[in-house]
């Protein structure tokens, strides 16, 4: 968790600002529950669990409205 | 899901840009849970439950929230 | 539901753009759960629980939110 | 409810605009469950209720949010 | 609850910043339920729940954007 | 918790921002219950809990979303 895994907010198009969002709403679980062991367990069941998939999306959603600020929604 | 699918945050309309606040939120849950059939079942039960097609508009309105920024709300 | 329901995010006053929340809501439900029994059904239990009507109400914030940027918060 | 209820969103004070952001929380609640009888049962209930408390204080914040935002943040 | 609470979301520091979001998350559940004995008897239960106490750290988060945003981002 | 721990929410790097939304989440939970052994205790439980987790990381998205503003993006 020492090593650099966000130098930039910035991406290429919108959807790479998605997959960002996804990798950032995952880091903020990594973050508090740092064992891999323990997150593919608890992965087993959410990934089941509509209510649970649900709440991901909605954090993917935060994380994506930040990121498309960063980027000028990718206006050309 | 290697394919684009998001080239583009600007729409034509407000409601387009709500039908792509919809494809958004069901892609957070899709990048989770990629496979068709799982979603296909879990759909089954949420479409009936109240609490959680609420949590989905929840989701839809974030998003629909940054496409209409990124569209400066369509005004003319 | 391909019928144009959304012309645009503008209103008069602040009172018509809340309710423009609600409809929208409303209609991130309706995109998920497109059958109206399904849909009356449901309302018949969300309407007596607090906790649904609270998170409905959550969901009218957002959308309100987005509708006032748009409006320029109706300054006049 | 046809009448005029939410002429501005401009407040004279933080306070009144924290004021006006309870009412609009609970209007939210009033426009999908209308009756006083229903929502004083109800109300008897999520009082007693910390999580519902909770859920109901964020909805204020959402919507303080937004009248901040109207306001200029009351910046003199 | 009638007299000034909430002069301005201007605050010196971001510290100061922070603690006004806890108390406006307060005060959004003190409006709903202002019986003091019922909030103490409430909060000797949820602050043993970790689920209410992340609701609560939310709405702190909301209303910290809000006053942050107040505040310039208490930018030199 | 009555030293300074915000002087600022200037951060070098995304990265740094991100850690900082981390303890800005943790922070609004030791705000309301401020025992370390309580915390602890809470700790044990919700690490092993998705929904929990997930939450968690919704709060750290909107924390994040201040502090990104506040940094402009870290747009060089």
């Amino acid at each position: 968790m020492s090593d650099s895994w966000l130098p930039s907010l910035v991406t290429a198009t919108p959807q790479e600002g998605f997959d960002l969002a996804v990798r950032l709403s995952r880091m903020g679980v990594k973050l508090t529950q740092p064992s891999d062991q323990v997150r593919d367990k608890l992965r087993a069941a959410y990934e089941q669990d509509s209510a649970q998939l649900i709440a991901i999306s909605q954090v993917i959603a935060i994380h994506f409205q930040t990121i498309a600020a960063a980027n000028n929604h990718w206006r050309s």
